[in-house]
């Protein structure tokens, strides 16, 4: 057997080789990419690529699956080199270059699913201190006040840290080709709200929004208390001032307790300590400010072995954090994916809006969603 | 410039070269591995790793990013053959090795979150048609009752296509280490139930649980309703039926509709009509079938370049299909996610046990979920 050191010599001798001789391939694959530019071939040969690999794989012997992922690779990375030659993807490039900066916020209109002392109306206070902040009564709303230039902006909770996405804002967000141009964390505290005449011992019902009271589960079950929906989480609080039942109680948050004069019995009450929501902020229009640093996509990827690996290669390739992932079965569709994704960038980097070109030219339904500061 | 034909006849000329390279790199890999068994080196060697890609992208010159890219491949690629002769992950293996198959259903105790004619307990009845089928108030109680002995299996709902994961069930698993042994999705109905003396046109009220009320906020918007949380779909059902309004209507399956003698008064009330519920069997004991095809697992990745892109490369190189994939944050740690990843496979395959063992020595708290038919 051969010391570690003597193995380790040749493993040195044989990657030199193998980074020259990639180092040729991306060369010839920069020559290709000039000759299909010259005469309009399309990036992708998917019939090419196959044969490739399939050869490669053979002669990979008992190594085979491993060759054929690294060549993968290699041609993944081969057409991101081809696409940035070529230009692609023109049509997202203008509508990211022609973005502009965010508007003063100052006395802009911004929506917000709720009441005042909810959490979404405090969140849109801290995004958006000058603003008038306007009331809707669903998510649906928010979207169609923008819609209607009612509001500039609007701000919904995405993303609960205990529930998990908020999957219909996204839908809406498709639904509407709306962009993300803000977002913000905000700890989400669920306190119990009561009458001042009100003890700890009198509650046996909780008013709530459904997240919250699916988030204060197990407080409920323990208490033995009888949990009934409200709009949301201020409407409860606004709703337990107003009927004045001493055995009534709103789980909310300690600034809708203060907004509708209740008096808070407990708190803490989330099963889940580290109970964060991201808010963000939507628009009709694509503002992306000079200090974005936050990038949100969703494009669909068949159900094909390796598909979201190799689309990894290109985000890893460019030294790029993802910071969320998220699969969903594509509704209607039996063999595709949808997926969300945000990672850490600004499309002030080429390097990053050459990647969202290519993407936008290579993915299904491959949505932009916005660069935004976080 | 060159013909294409002329390129390929480079291109396919060099790939020939990278194939006997790697081969030989990966004999290489497979020397070390049989050193580093007989001297009980481990398998990772951090900063001989960390030392070949600085070289590598130095070397690469404007390929640098992308040859390292390839490289942490062909050394992930060698840390799994390491891993395999080395054999690693013993415990995982032993328990796996130690499943016994599932035993008959027949009279077993199995537990579920509702009353008869909740979607958890349909689902019961298709999984265990021949069993007994015991009721639990919430999702805690379900697990307890498994603990306890007083059932085998549990189930419960993990996925919806409208709303996204249950997080609870995940996090409450993880907390027992209970293991998933089954799985079944149902397509979830959502109809209007009202009194046989009701019309559509009497009803101003819905009681329902709140993941039903969010899947049909865009009918009770447009219809005016009032909507009232109710620990299930199948207790507002039966609510309805005892309390007598005219004007109240339960938001349930048809299958709860019929159970407590309620009138169908419209039905498809979910706003997304693909709207399907991911129910799973959990237990204590874990039990692999011989048809088992789906692992799940769950494991946290360093908030690092590239964690993810490296990991998947394990299981494409294996040719492995992933079927799902979340990130969370993980709780309290800043830079830390948690990913579920659910996948096509069965550890009666060598390749895939072999997988298992070496990210769970690997990834940091790693956990088999379980092996399962769906």
């Amino acid at each position: 057997m051969r010391e570690l050191s003597e193995i380790r010599v040749e493993i040195d001798a044989i990657d030199n080789e193998i980074i020259e001789l990639f180092k040729r391939r991306m060369d010839c694959a920069r020559e290709v990419g000039y000759y299909k530019k010259e005469r309009g071939i399309p990036v992708l040969n998917q019939q090419r690529e196959e044969e490739i690999l399939a050869a490669v794989q053979q002669k990979g012997g008992e190594y085979g699956a491993a060759a054929r992922l690294l060549f993968a690779n290699i041609m993944e990375l081969s057409r991101a080199l081809q696409h940035n030659i070529i230009g692609s993807g023109k049509a997202l490039r203008d509508t990211i270059m022609q973005a502009r900066e965010l508007p003063p916020a100052d006395g802009i209109r911004v929506a917000y699913q709720g009441i005042p002392g909810a959490n979404s109306y405090e969140a849109a206070q801290v995004l958006f201190p000058d603003a008038q902040l306007g009331s809707c009564g669903s998510f649906a709303d928010v979207f169609d006040a923008i819609d209607s230039g009612d509001a500039v902006f609007g701000v919904l909770p995405v993303e609960n840290s205990t529930a998990g996405s908020v999957s219909a804002v996204y839908d809406l967000i498709l639904k509407h080709r709306f962009y993300i141009v803000g977002a913000v964390d905000r700890r989400i505290e669920h306190c119990l709200a009561g009458l001042r005449q009100s003890a700890l011992a009198d509650i046996e019902i909780v008013w709530s929004h459904p997240q919250a009271l699916s988030q204060c589960e197990g407080y409920i079950a323990r208490h033995g208390l009888t949990a009934v929906s409200k709009a949301n989480t201020a409407v409860a609080a606004r709703d337990a001032a107003k009927e004045k039942r001493l055995n009534v109680a709103a789980i909310c948050s300690p600034a809708a307790a203060k907004e509708y004069g209740l008096q808070i019995l407990d708190t803490g009450l989330q099963d889940n300590p580290y109970n964060t929501t991201r808010f963000i902020v939507i628009s009709k229009q694509l503002y992306i400010t000079p200090d974005a640093n936050k990038i949100s996509l969703c494009f669909s990827l068949p159900h094909v072995k390796g598909s979201l690996y190799n689309l990894l290669c290109r985000f890893n390739s460019l030294g790029l954090n993802l910071t969320k992932i998220e699969s969903r079965p594509a509704e209607g569709k039996d063999f595709e994916y949808l997926f969300y994704l945000d990672f850490t960038g600004s499309v002030h980097s080429d390097n990053v809006i050459d990647l969202l070109c290519q993407l936008s030219e290579e993915l299904p339904e491959f949505s932009f969603l916005g660069n935004y500061r976080e």
